[in-house]
């Protein structure tokens, strides 16, 4: 395993099952409080090019309670990308104030090509609809933590799997660890062609399904389910149909087990109802609140302040 | 007394006598330089969904100063509550980012709810024409410093008395000490009926009138001056006689005695002449400047890092 | 020399040349790592009611490195202004909130009203197309560093000689150190007379050409670019032909001579091609980065942490 000291956090792809491992034991560590002070004397820009207040806040408040000091642009309109400058200029010149940056870019490709262009840690936030790979570091966290483990695990993911990249992340993830997955999607939002194949190559079990019925069958230990946007519809009805179908509510929970645990990267609309919040199933605003721990100890490790 | 540590603070109304004096005690001993660092490794997050710079650097300058540190949202558009997201998953959320949230919002009861949904301290820093707690308390704190005492005051308040949630409150806490009130608003902008009746019902004396001349003859010690909204007013004309008359400039000070205090809110528009500004008895920036300490106590109250 | 402790930093003409040198003496000892922690326990508020993320970023950063806290206004349309409150009220209010008020504001001589409004120091960050005295800090640094001393040399200014700022500041600077200037621009984007007047009550000698050809013969040591706003130009091919002409490449850096630096506040657009950028030339990145120490040693002084 290469050292994190220096590294910028791109891509899922670019992590091997070591690195990802250091992740999740290195979270585990901040969050039961081995570290503190980690990031004294560091400064952090988060470059949000591309609202977000979930991920801006939980990189914000990881940095703080780290030690360290964060800065940033919340809002693009604010941004000299407004006077004509590059986004090469604008991070070329920003690498200069700060320990590591954090970029959030409606452009596929933006984070990377900010790492290739300063000698500091860029951090992905997002990058259109391509990678956000601290999402995925703190859904395995969430997962190592609720379930004691990150492999041999039936896991299914539910919604649009078509255009979300939580999900293509995650189902990378999880199959390098071993784990057993069912896609359940309508046909128009299935699972892209490629990512199967890739699957198909790892020799790891898997199946597609349209509805949570088929998907009960496989005794889940975990349901992953993302929001379905209105956007990818032509026909508010077609929309309104397929909403309805893929919606978690008491009855589903019911039908899918007591132990299952479901997760959403949030946020969600209504593709899960408020009464399943209060049930021990629900899972995800511990995962939303691991995203701190998570961040932290990435923050850390990048840092050389977590060795 | 209850203990402040781990409470929100939402209302006026929930506050003992006991709980204000506590606060205005705190604030003295924190502007006397007493606390230092009790902010210390405390993460405070601001979610203002409704623009206030005067409040919001206030609050984050005092989490500063005592030691904290501060992030959030200055500007509702880049939240995700444009992704459809509600209010409740958004709390539910940041909740588990810090230890403290100070929250504005244009929705009355807001703040209120946010307390209900999370398990740490909620402070609401304005919610519609609802509350404002923590004005009152900066004007109990400057009351209390400017003149020694916060009971057996003959206190004025004058501009827009049907509107103004800071008034309402002042004058339900001022009761609680018990003071003599006097009323100065155009017969359009009354100080509502059941805030009367309430007044009425704790026996103490209070008079409204409807200018300036009258009040004097009260022997104010405060006036609390208040902005009249053009907008309250269909016709323009109308509003320009109203401003005009509910308007303080040397004249009207000298009128009112050399030892009044007048005090406002702000921002002010033109409903006190900057002229007054040099006189020692404009104390309406000493005011604003006393939001931080009172804050400051505040948050170190909620925290436990004051006690 | 005045001390620095207090003092508001509003324009390159109220420093003595004393000042300029204690600037840049603090600017190297600061990057070379002689203070630590000379913000500690202080509070800064950039209020930047014009956007400028460099400016603000780096501000922020050097209030974070210092070891100082930072809040503020990135965006007007958040701020209390939109309420009607007047520029001096804002200011006299936030006065009581920080340590240091860093201004940016569209109309020139905002930040020496600012400064006249309240007892705290205030740092001008740019008013309008007046003053942006940072900037020419940052850029006599540079020269320093860069070249090893601040008079005798023989620097070019090319580009918008006549709205721009930071030319005519540096302008003004280098002849009180003594340097030799020469004015590279088109006729109708020429030097201010009112500036050619003053460098000729100096009796430096300096000259305007307007083309590179005859600048190179000059042997200068600098060339600082400015860019050419599309905006002052009626007619897109107007602009056209003089972007064309007064842009640096490969080319013309080689006939300028290998010992060139090329300098440039940035943003730029494309007055400089990219290939200059891994030149040696090329220090206009260092630049922009000289502005974390400039203004980590700046804030040192007025607050008295650096003496």
């Amino acid at each position: 395993m290469a050292s994190f000291r220096g590294r910028s956090i791109v891509s899922i792809r670019d992590m091997s099952l070591e690195d990802l491992d250091m992740i999740v034991r290195t979270t585990e560590a901040v969050k039961g409080g081995k570290y503190s002070g980690f990031l004294r004397g560091k400064t952090v820009a988060t470059l949000f090019f591309e609202p977000s207040t979930r991920t801006r806040l939980s990189f914000e408040s990881a940095v703080c309670k780290g030690g360290g000091s964060v800065f940033g642009i919340a809002d693009p309109a604010a941004s000299s990308q407004s006077k004509g400058e590059t986004f090469a200029d604008s991070i070329r010149t920003v690498s200069g104030y700060c320990d590591v940056m954090v970029i959030r870019h409606p452009v596929e490709g933006a984070a990377r090509m900010a790492s290739e262009l300063c000698s500091i840690p860029v951090i992905n936030a997002g990058d259109g609809a391509n990678q956000h790979p601290t999402q995925t570091f703190l859904d395995l966290f969430t997962i190592k933590e609720q379930l004691g483990r990150l492999s041999g695990l039936r896991v299914g993911m539910m919604g649009d799997l078509k255009y979300g990249r939580t999900v293509h992340s995650l189902t990378h993830a999880l199959s390098m660890f071993g784990n057993e997955l069912t896609f359940i999607s309508p046909p128009t939002l299935k699972m892209p062609d490629h990512i199967l194949a890739e699957l198909q190559g790892t020799g790891l079990s898997f199946r597609t399904v349209d509805n949570l019925e088929d998907a009960a069958g496989a005794g889940l230990d975990i349901l992953y389910v993302t929001r379905i946007q209105k956007e990818r519809f032509g026909d508010p009805q077609e929309y309104g149909k397929v909403a309805g179908t893929y919606r978690i509510d008491r009855d589903t929970v019911r039908m899918l087990g007591e132990d299952i645990r479901i997760m959403h990267p949030l946020p969600r609309v209504d593709e899960i109802d408020e009464q399943v919040d209060a049930t021990p199933n629900a899972i995800y605003f511990v995962q939303a609140h691991n995203g701190i721990p998570t961040r932290q100890a990435l923050l850390g490790l990048v840092t050389g302040g977590i060795e």
